[in-house]
């Protein structure tokens, strides 16, 4: 199942607007802020989605029957690019656990590549609603490694992938991997071009290097 | 015409639990932090009802076609409770022109109140988009007088008045008193009662006080 | 007795002289964000010269004799211009009760002016440390009036007035009418001009409109 | 050479001590806050030493004379409990490049351990000010391989080492391997005690786990 939030208009589009655009990325603050803020944004909506209870509280003035989150999300955050995301995400979905997992491309001499996870960190997963965050989905194939990684031995409720910008093909990675009953991918705009270095295009660029600085 | 964001079930509905707590509302922090949430879930569902247009933007790899934001609204807060709620409006409206105003209740011998409007401090409204953020809505005197004191002199695009709660009486004096093509009314949640001090039962108390101290 | 934090350098001075620039100020958004951390580095400065006590605290390994404040300071801002910068102040004092002032000048023909203060919410004072927060002191008559009406009846333990940028003239005016037992003045810089209009010079134009747009 | 900075009382302490209370602990959000803040801090702190230049700013009034950061420093953070405290110094040091670095104890059969780096992700380090980030100095050997990992190929201006809380044990490891010209060490407070499995007590716990939940 795939949502396009940026479908109806609304803030995410400006923000992802001010994300693209060339002049406004050289505000690496704002590039963070405005990841941050799109963060919030995927956190608001996907809790649409998620199981609510009724509780009994206690206010000064009487009692109120309200509804609260049955459980939080568990957070995965892929690295580095994806921090700023998460911490949108974080600050919304402020009382949940979270996973940290590192993967890169392992290039071949024919100029294809695998993706090798190197890190991971994880709280339980067994039977709780899981959010994969990860900026771009280009190929969609560090997305679906990051996945098998953290499932490989628990079974979530249900798994929300999350990227601001995917690429027609990262979806359709997607869409071809896994079932909808399991897995919901949430984005904010597709963009149709994927080059053979892996990046979407128009797209915005590299993520990682433009909230943290490039690598050597 | 009244939005009542609460009905489906999101985050929306845990800060405003948190906000209800009397345990939870000790942490002054945790208060203002949830008042913020609040405000920047509001701005980001009332921005689907905003205007927006379509631009080129350059990318780094390409040129995009993205939608933003027509104009900005026009933010006006009533003080002081309203800080924290028009702060998380703001961080989301991050371009937005601000209105500050402060109104007070004056009381009779027989009990009953006019409300006064004390300081004004208002930008350019005429034909632009205008919120008015008080986080409860009591009898809804507060946010009439605020809105007619705002536009007795420009007649803005269209009116958003939101509260984080309202009385049922405060929402029909607002549907009484307003057009709905005129000015659109979000709350967060609906109480039944208002108490003969214009307090909401069960509410979550004086929001101005558990935010920032109570007044001498 | 003054403080002129920014006399020995550090990320204030950084601060300062984007809050300065013509062309940084045009991103309200960073102009509001240096402001509060601009608040917050002032908070800790003066966090330095509060009474502390030593507390026994449980650890999960142990327990640990450690200090805290004994006491929160009350914070006073003054409308509007002052709200970026106290809340930069809060973020740091979160557990801190507030006052909110409003002054303006009313202008006779001759030019001259007189401070007026229109609104005020305050708790209470007495014997507690207060902080009054004013971005800019100009001529420093808006930081005495201030002083004078929320101490006319309460004695706080000792006043500190802070200002981003103050013009020589403010500062003197604060040192002729103030006595430093009472009362410590703390500013980022000092310019040398006002003009006749109370602008500094060179200053930063005006705060207020920077952080919330302009007036009508 | 090793600063001590909540020697002198300020809200550093308030902080620490919030962060070392087991029943404030329990607030997740609370904690990395605190985190954050302390990072912010130190980042000020820290900035008291890096080099100035002067440049004249353009204002809307006239031209002004200021100092501003020769140039940002390089961030390193020790993930996973290092990210809020790294948060906190980005938040200050906005414009500063990132580096990421995962490091874990493996042990030996006998008890003993040795530090392994997993994940690095650096930008140009060389004749730049670097600081790294890990909240808990115990062993100090942690912060000591990840410097020479950082460092093998490039020589930073100054390295400064930054730690919430360190053990004395650590504090001497760095001491000993590391000489003041090239490497300060920045702590918020020095515990006595280092258990065996290397935890500082009476310390604050493992902040990783606070801050975001336990690994399985």
């Amino acid at each position: 199942m795939v949502k396009i939030i940026g479908k109806e208009n609304s803030l995410l589009n400006q923000y992802i607007s001010e994300l693209r655009d060339v002049n406004i990325q050289k505000d690496s603050l704002r590039f963070r802020k405005n990841l941050e803020r799109v963060g919030e944004i995927f956190a608001y909506e996907i809790s649409k989605k998620l199981d609510f209870e009724e509780k009994e509280i206690i206010t000064s003035l009487g009692t109120a029957h309200v509804k609260t989150l049955k459980e939080f999300p568990v957070l995965a955050v892929i690295l580095r690019a994806g921090l700023p995301f998460h911490q949108g995400v974080l600050n919304f979905f402020d009382k949940s656990e979270n996973a940290f997992i590192s993967a890169y491309r392992k290039y071949y001499k024919d100029g294809n590549f695998k993706i090798h996870i190197k890190y991971v960190s994880k709280p339980e997963i067994e039977n709780r609603p899981l959010i994969i965050i990860d900026p771009m989905l280009a190929s969609g194939m560090t997305m679906g490694h990051t996945y098998r990684e953290l499932v490989n031995d628990q079974k979530p409720k249900h798994t929300h992938m999350i990227s601001v910008l995917a690429s027609m093909e990262g979806v359709n990675y997607v869409k071809r991997n896994f079932s909808g009953s399991e897995v919901t991918l949430w984005v904010g705009a597709i963009d149709d071009e994927l080059t053979a270095q892996a990046y979407i295009v128009p797209g915005l660029g590299d993520a990682g290097d433009l909230a943290f600085g490039s690598k050597i």
